[in-house]
């Protein structure tokens, strides 16, 4: 398997991609990895770190998108960029899947305009992997906000390519797909989630379980949450910044009293666990579902850490090559034969 | 002040919530309480439990709205229900302020259908304090879900009722006005917030920084956070699940090892502590910003203490007269010109 890496996106680019790259293929990795990005920048740092150059590949592209240029104008501009060179790589179908941790509107307009979108998808989605209450328990959440505005049918898809991912990629059986909606009975909802619901009831072969709240997303009781965009993004965030403020409000109160100084040093490896599994940095990044090859964008922040993860989430993603089935059913009549006023 | 008390709304009507009225004279409160509902059950629950009457008014209601109905048609049928005679007696001025713990839909519904809106004011919103990472300091957040499809003029007006909330009730000098988006940049937003946020740049008088992402909800740096109803819902939503989840996770780490048992036992307090800062109980409710008259919505679970918080909430917003206030500021030119395609 060959997984391209850019090596010129996110805040700590360059030596913390190639740092991840480089710790990956230690720790065991079989994929081959292709950092994309300035040539002789990436082995100066190679070798000045004394990093092995066992499974990495070099490709080499001389320009950069940053964060601050317009999205669709840096993908046209700048056809050199590691962003556009790994795009073209994508392609050509010589590597499986691609990691960066550049601008996320550069990567996901990228995605779409250089490598395409899977037959019938009208709007791929970013896919989280969120960890829940339910230990070892993870909810596949989707659209964390590669459409801020989102129409019925990209939703109707979100679900059905959510479903198949489940399936062949996570091995679950008969995935609980949820709805968030503004309440939990099917009544409720927004003009857009009134549309979708029953449309999501009446369709063959999922298991749609139903409305939930923003309350019952880390619940366990659900392998995938499907949502509208501009939600999903506002409660995804709110997601992590909540968990952040429990810890930082927790932090806090245990200065306020000497027992609890005492009592959290105890606690020291309990707060390491749980940080671990509230943090998602471990987690690796999104999957962005429906472009027309693995394409997975990691948190902006990323550190060697996320990188590694974030190659190993391109692995399991490859481990089933979903793109015909998602096109087979999104070719089904019951889909195509889909009209919302 | 004279507070009316919804004695027959919520999963734990009519004993917590004349329980929790009782306990606010007990505790000192000044304001007045009228518990309505079926007065011989009423005084019944008071006589067994040798409540004392002082403070506490009784009116009499024969009719219960429940949350299986639907909120037009109670609110239209049952005009001797508690909610009704509670917005009977709130529009008839006698009483300054209103509490209910009952069905969200039929609370909002009522309100508008009973009780009206402010002069000028489209759709009333459901406005929550939360608590954020700085000790003490509180954001004002809405629509916390009364509309599930908020027009860009709504939220205009959210801003401003919010604004002169926070002044003239909480004292605050130039309440920083934040608006929930899905980046951070003024170009980020779906179609609706792009409407919105040019408009807030442009208001006369109010103190508009920009947009912010769901992380930053709680992070104290702002007074009000302005959101459209559908997000806005299950972002919130979204807060008190992971504020759940994240102490879920710490108990069941905590069990894993005898130490952080040990440990656990020293922190009694500061996990006390903070599941006070956490708890949205402590806060009463959402108050129904717009309507004509002080309206406060309790949670549904609400008990005794939390019908305390909610009377207590009920007496601050009445602090403020700002009814003519948010009817001036609507009506001037900046906001009764404003045209959205």
């Amino acid at each position: 398997m060959k997984i391209l890496v850019d090596a010129y996106g996110g805040d700590n680019a360059p030596l913390e991609i190639i740092k991840g790259a480089v710790q990956y293929v230690q720790e065991g990795g079989t994929a081959e990895v292709c950092l994309v990005g300035l040539e002789s920048e990436i082995r100066k740092i190679m070798d000045e770190n004394g990093y092995s150059y066992k499974n990495i590949e070099i490709k080499n592209a001389t320009e950069v998108v940053t964060c601050h240029e317009s999205p669709t104008e840096a993908i046209r501009k700048k056809p050199d960029s590691s962003l556009c060179v790994g795009f073209a790589a994508l392609r050509s179908g010589e590597y499986d899947a691609m990691l960066s941790a550049g601008s996320t509107g550069a990567v996901l307009t990228g995605a779409v305009l250089k490598v395409g979108r899977i037959k019938g998808v009208n709007r791929p989605a970013l896919c989280s992997l969120l960890p829940t209450v339910k230990e070892g328990k993870e909810v596949i959440y989707l659209d964390c906000g590669a459409n801020a505005d989102t129409k019925p049918i990209n939703m109707v898809q979100f679900a059905l390519m959510a479903d198949i991912y489940a399936k062949k990629v996570k091995g679950i059986k008969e995935p609980k797909i949820a709805l968030l909606s503004n309440g939990a009975e099917d009544e409720k909802g927004n003009e857009l989630i009134l549309k979708v619901h029953p449309v999501l009831r009446n369709l063959e072969g999922i298991n749609f379980v139903g409305n939930i709240e923003g309350r019952d997303i880390l619940s366990g009781d659900y392998d995938i949450v499907v949502t509208e965009g501009f939600a999903g993004n506002a409660a995804l965030k709110a997601i992590e910044g909540t968990a952040k403020a429990v810890l930082t409000i927790m932090k806090d109160n245990i200065k306020k009293s000497f027992l609890s100084i005492i009592g959290a040093m105890f606690m020291k490896k309990t707060f390491k666990n749980m940080k671990k599994t509230l943090d998602y940095n471990t987690r690796g990044g999104a999957i962005f579902l429906g472009a027309n090859g693995v394409m997975v964008k990691a948190h902006g922040s990323s550190k060697a850490q996320t990188i590694v993860a974030g190659i190993k989430l391109c692995e399991e993603a490859c481990k089933a090559n979903i793109k015909e089935e998602i096109a087979e059913r999104l070719a089904k009549d019951d889909v195509k034969s889909l009209i919302f006023d």
